[in-house]
């Protein structure tokens, strides 16, 4: 595996169809598992490495984001990752940024409505990884759903010859989505968050059931959810991120909420065909996931 | 010479280093000198001919632009075009465009301040002419100033590992910068339009003499304008596009002015070498430009 920290070092490294998979480090199995999907469809796979500042609405988050490159250069290489572009800041931003890449509509709600600003660094900063190393495919993981519907939609709208991926969660053995802020949980915030995973399953169970409901589907997520500050639950359109009324187009079930100083998210992605809907409640870990083993050790 | 409408099909239509020529069409000897400039440094060379709905600020100046594609077709192939992508609205916005890609700084003063939304939509469609196309280097005049300043910008802040290239303007022989909207003007509305060209020369004199005050050498130019209603008179860094009180810095002397009904900009660009300035007074036909001649046939 090649680590390199321009673009160009990157263009000049790859053949064939190139898949992307642009990530924040300090990896976990979700990450590992967009790499297989890469690896899977592509002749080179690129895996970015870079926490970018412009994407995060709060200081604390930046400077406490945790980071390791390392380790994570080497599961990376581990999992057949064939190059790794770490860029530094001065590479991503040599100038002061003046250009920013908005998306409107699909940033509205949900995250976009608790996070002001933080679309707009994330369009940004993707779409420069999706031009500046010329990718044919990206994966992303369908945990951050509403980034996901948002990335797709701005590689569509700028014509960028990219198709975007999606990948279902990876999930502890016990249900909780895999995260990088997991390790900030203690053990009683972790039992806390487990109330958002069971509660996005009881509610794929109604849904594949017969319930189309919106507000019916939330509020089995809601009844699931102590001890934690719900920011929202939402049945939004998987490619619109707005909320629906009702399950009759693809959508997803969406939660944010904070357990001590620390917010999590996670969803269930509900298809519709025809009269049936069938869930994606992720895949789930048969041993604990590698961050939350390192943490507890 | 192939015509297509697609993206993928330009594509899949070039070879080796590939230059492209940006224009909304209705082609003079301005766009001609940028095929000329792609063909000598690149090895195929595609010309893109869209008007862009989102770039304009006034619907009479889109709905009167001037179109004809047959004429545009024999005059690029004629100059060694080798691709003419000329894709219909929905290749370019096959949905309603959600995404926008903003420059701030470069965009604030001149036309920025006269044409609001106006370079939100340049740097919009460029930004899918530079990425869909995966051009090497695209060719633009320096008539719009500030747009290839801000496109430069654009492309730099979003890693497209493209290079602008910017190429003289070209005038008619008594001085009057080409443009497709010069068919607008009436034989009197040309005479008056000449005192544009005429100040910008006198100050360029001026400059290269050593004046490098910014509001003498605008007086200069404002002198020679009669007849005219003056949008502004301004010298500018030509990076930033922005306002300066004296000439330190690579600069551009612009101009925008209504003559009738007819807005038109032109400018000289100022190079500073040292002690020395020097300045790009483009370059003069020996004969009325096809344009031109056409329009007083």
């Amino acid at each position: 595996m090649k680590i390199v920290q321009r673009f160009a070092e990157v263009r000049a490294s790859t053949a064939g169809r190139l898949g992307l998979v642009p990530t924040m480090g300090f990896l976990h199995e979700g990450h590992l598992a967009l790499v297989d999907a890469a690896r899977r469809d592509c002749d080179t796979v690129v895996m970015s490495l870079f926490v970018n500042p412009l994407q995060f609405d709060e200081t604390r988050d930046l400077s406490r984001y945790p980071r390791d490159l390392d380790r994570d250069a080497e599961l990376a290489e581990g999992r057949g990752v064939d190059v790794l572009f770490a860029p530094e800041l001065d590479e991503m931003y040599p100038q002061e940024p003046l250009t920013r890449v908005t998306v409107s509509g699909t940033t509205d709600e949900m995250e976009g409505a608790h996070r002001p600003g933080h679309f707009d660094g994330v369009a940004t900063v993707v779409a420069k990884l999706f031009v500046g190393i010329r990718a044919d495919r990206a994966y992303f993981g369908r945990k951050d759903a509403q980034q996901l519907a948002t990335v797709t939609r701005m590689a569509a709208d700028l014509s960028i010859p990219i198709e975007v991926v999606p990948v279902s969660i990876v999930r502890e053995q016990d249900g909780l989505a895999l995260s990088s802020r997991n390790v900030f949980l203690s053990l009683d915030e972790r039992r806390r968050a487990l109330g958002i995973s069971t509660g996005l399953m009881a509610a794929a169970d109604a849904a594949e059931g017969g319930e189309r409901d919106g507000l019916q589907l939330e509020s089995i997520v809601r009844a699931r959810l102590d001890g934690v500050l719900i920011d929202y639950v939402a049945l939004a359109g998987a490619l619109s991120a707005r909320r629906v009324d009702n399950l009759e187009e693809d959508a997803v079930l969406a939660v944010a909420a904070r357990v001590g100083e620390t917010r999590l998210i996670d969803n269930v992605f509900l298809t519709v065909r025809g009269d049936t809907i069938v869930a994606d409640r992720g895949t789930r870990l048969d041993e604990p996931s590698i961050l939350y083993a390192a943490h507890r050790d």
